[in-house]
């Protein structure tokens, strides 16, 4: 493994750039710098020396020397185009853009290969928690059978923050995104695409499935009001946006949605920022891994230890995807995978019965009628509550029990 | 990195050695089959063939075409010599004795860069838990500034139920040995050996530091009594064995002892055979990682893990080590960077006075007497609780406050 000195181009200097910036300033081994920096704005003020910067990516892309791409840009799409332009350059990219990944996976994996280079994002996932990584390594030849996760940094602060400062939805929200801990508009993280996105990676790494985030239920913190909070708490839970995937027969079933949790429960005490990402195999049980999620340094640390690994030549190797390939015989649909028509137990506040249109009910275990609100604890049909996903109309909240 | 076979030489068939055969026959992609089998006992049943064993340790050490040793023994001593041996001929070797690694480990690291082969032992620390390897790759450029661990899965079993279930120690150490959770001599793990060991192992990993075994504190849970329980949970605490290692200033201080742990600490939930880990660093904060930490199945699966690793060449770098000793010139001890001498506040527990001769009692804050038992918690030096390391006489119970 060699010594070398590593020559960065870097897309963005927000959050997570400065960050990078940072940890690799004061990185005790790694030979690392960043050669060149491509941003939008050109009027912003920077912290560091403006000839760092530029304004045009062919600078970065067409640059020669560099050994590594750091996509750290805001949006998706302009990020897809970088990252396919600089793999089919042959060189190397490090990301954490985890809606570009989950949304062009299939495509990512196909140029990778292709390519013969390495696309590695750690950051994308549970901020600072390795997870990625041990799925590939060290759970690579383990029959996992599930993973849960708190992913979303966001969503877990506002529910930290409602139980234990008793104050509603919005109060908070308002306050987080004075704070910087909410964007200016939530609905990625608060509607659970954040938790999403991040979930169809788990899927990846973890079971070998490459899912479409369309295929995938996502259900949010969006229309969650104190009385559920109240509800919780009486019953000694807390309320925890997750996401899951675990495998029921020949099939898996995967989604992100708020669900109860218990005080025994070892994501019951991660709170506020925090992250934290559960797996379990035959062999070596539950598993379970903390840290921050989300965050300047944290992530940055992660980007980091993306970028050294690239030094000896590390890739992930999808053994398990691959492996699910080849017993297809490159006959690879996912869906064929994915079950979404299975019966789930929730928990569904609602002002007037006809928000639970759509929604198919099987059995009401509990029903509560007021003037103010309802609910009822009932099992659905999981494929029903996709009429939910992405609906901005609907004030229906949703808890899986 | 390729997907030849591997062929491995095991020594021993005990409880890790059966649950990495069970590992290994329903692995899911590494293709690796046990060759041999040494093992001692001529005249114990096996559950498998008998033609896999061998009594003679150079039907293994001199057969030809094995690509990987597994030391799996729980003699130390015997565990390195062969270690030792198989490194000299070239041969990489997966142990998960943490005893014979960290009473040996300088010449152990030694004969890693002499003959050029991977020593690796990840089963060694945390059973299930990917720690040194993430300590090693994930966390390769951060600066840690502390590790702290549940990293014995008897003591933790035995506190566990010491609480939950209102028993005193005797009880449920005879109802342990009986269940398999403690050996018929336990004096390793709950006189806190056994995290010692691990301790030192985490010293490596995480600060570069060899330290030998000797040089370290630790005190054991041997001496721990129902009133110890009591005291704790009348104040909402948990008693803890814990390795623990920090920086302060330019030396480390690590030393494994109990310690008691409010309801907000992560470690708090940790029960029964589960081990956990936390690592800080500057910048990805604060991690935790919890697992079973102990058991056929779950260590299995960690030494599968190492032995998939070697397919593609893995080992340690142990960067952090080389740097220090770049840095040294060569003028390596250990000594010089482990500070013993501070001042540390204690919860004491003992029947008469005189069995606190030999501590360096600094300040006393507070002070329990009774006709049964008496306490003190107060600020003491750490170096002069070194004289009841080991010590089978000594009757106090001492816990990190």
């Amino acid at each position: 493994m060699s010594e070398k000195k590593i020559s960065i181009g870097l897309f963005g200097f927000g959050c997570v750039g400065q960050g990078l910036y940072d940890v690799l300033n004061h990185s005790q081994g790694l030979q690392a710098t960043i050669d060149k920096i491509c941003v939008k704005n050109k009027g912003k003020q920077r912290k560091i020396d403006m000839s760092y910067f530029t304004y045009d990516k062919k600078d970065i892309l067409k640059r020669k020397g560099l050994d590594v791409i750091v996509e750290l840009i805001d949006n998706a799409d302009e990020a897809f185009e970088i990252v396919k332009e600089a793999m089919s350059n042959g060189i190397n990219v490090v990301t954490a853009n985890k809606k570009m990944l989950a949304e062009n996976f299939a495509e990512l994996y196909k140029i990778q290969q292709e390519n013969n280079v390495s696309l590695i994002y750690e950051g994308s996932v549970g901020g600072s928690i390795p997870i990625l990584r041990n799925l590939e390594e060290y759970y690579d030849n383990e029959l996992l059978s599930r993973f849960r996760g708190i992913l979303n940094g966001t969503c877990n602060y506002i529910l930290s923050r409602m139980e234990l400062e008793n104050k509603d939805y919005n109060e908070i929200l308002k306050e987080a995104q004075a704070n910087g801990f909410a964007e200016s508009n939530p609905w990625l993280d608060v509607a659970g695409f954040d938790t999403l996105y991040k979930t169809c990676l788990m899927a990846v790494h973890s079971f070998g499935l490459i899912l479409k985030p369309v295929q995938v239920l996502n259900l949010g913190i969006q229309n969650i009001s104190y009385d559920d909070i109240v509800y919780a708490k009486e019953k000694g839970l807390r309320i925890k946006m997750l996401g899951t995937g675990y495998k029921s027969e020949d099939k898996f079933r995967v989604y992100a949605m708020p669900h109860f949790v218990n005080r025994q429960d070892d994501l019951y005490n991660v709170l506020y920022e925090y992250n934290a990402v559960e797996v379990e195999g035959a062999f070596s049980c539950k598993q379970t891994l903390v840290g921050k999620g989300a965050g300047s340094h944290p992530t940055g640390s992660a980007v980091l230890s993306d970028i050294s690994a690239l030094t000896y030549n590390y890739r992930y190797e999808y053994k398990k995807l691959n492996k699910i390939r080849k017993a297809l015989n490159g006959d690879y649909n996912a869906e064929n995978f994915l079950d979404n028509n299975f019966p789930i137990k929730v928990y569904i506040r609602f002002k007037s019965k006809d928000q639970l249109k759509g929604i198919e009910i099987i059995s009401i275990e509990e029903e509560y009628k007021s003037e103010r609100t309802n609910y009822i604890v009932a099992t659905v049909n999981l494929k029903s509550l996709f009429s939910l996903k992405d609906n901005k109309e609907s004030k229906v909240f949703v808890c899986a029990v």
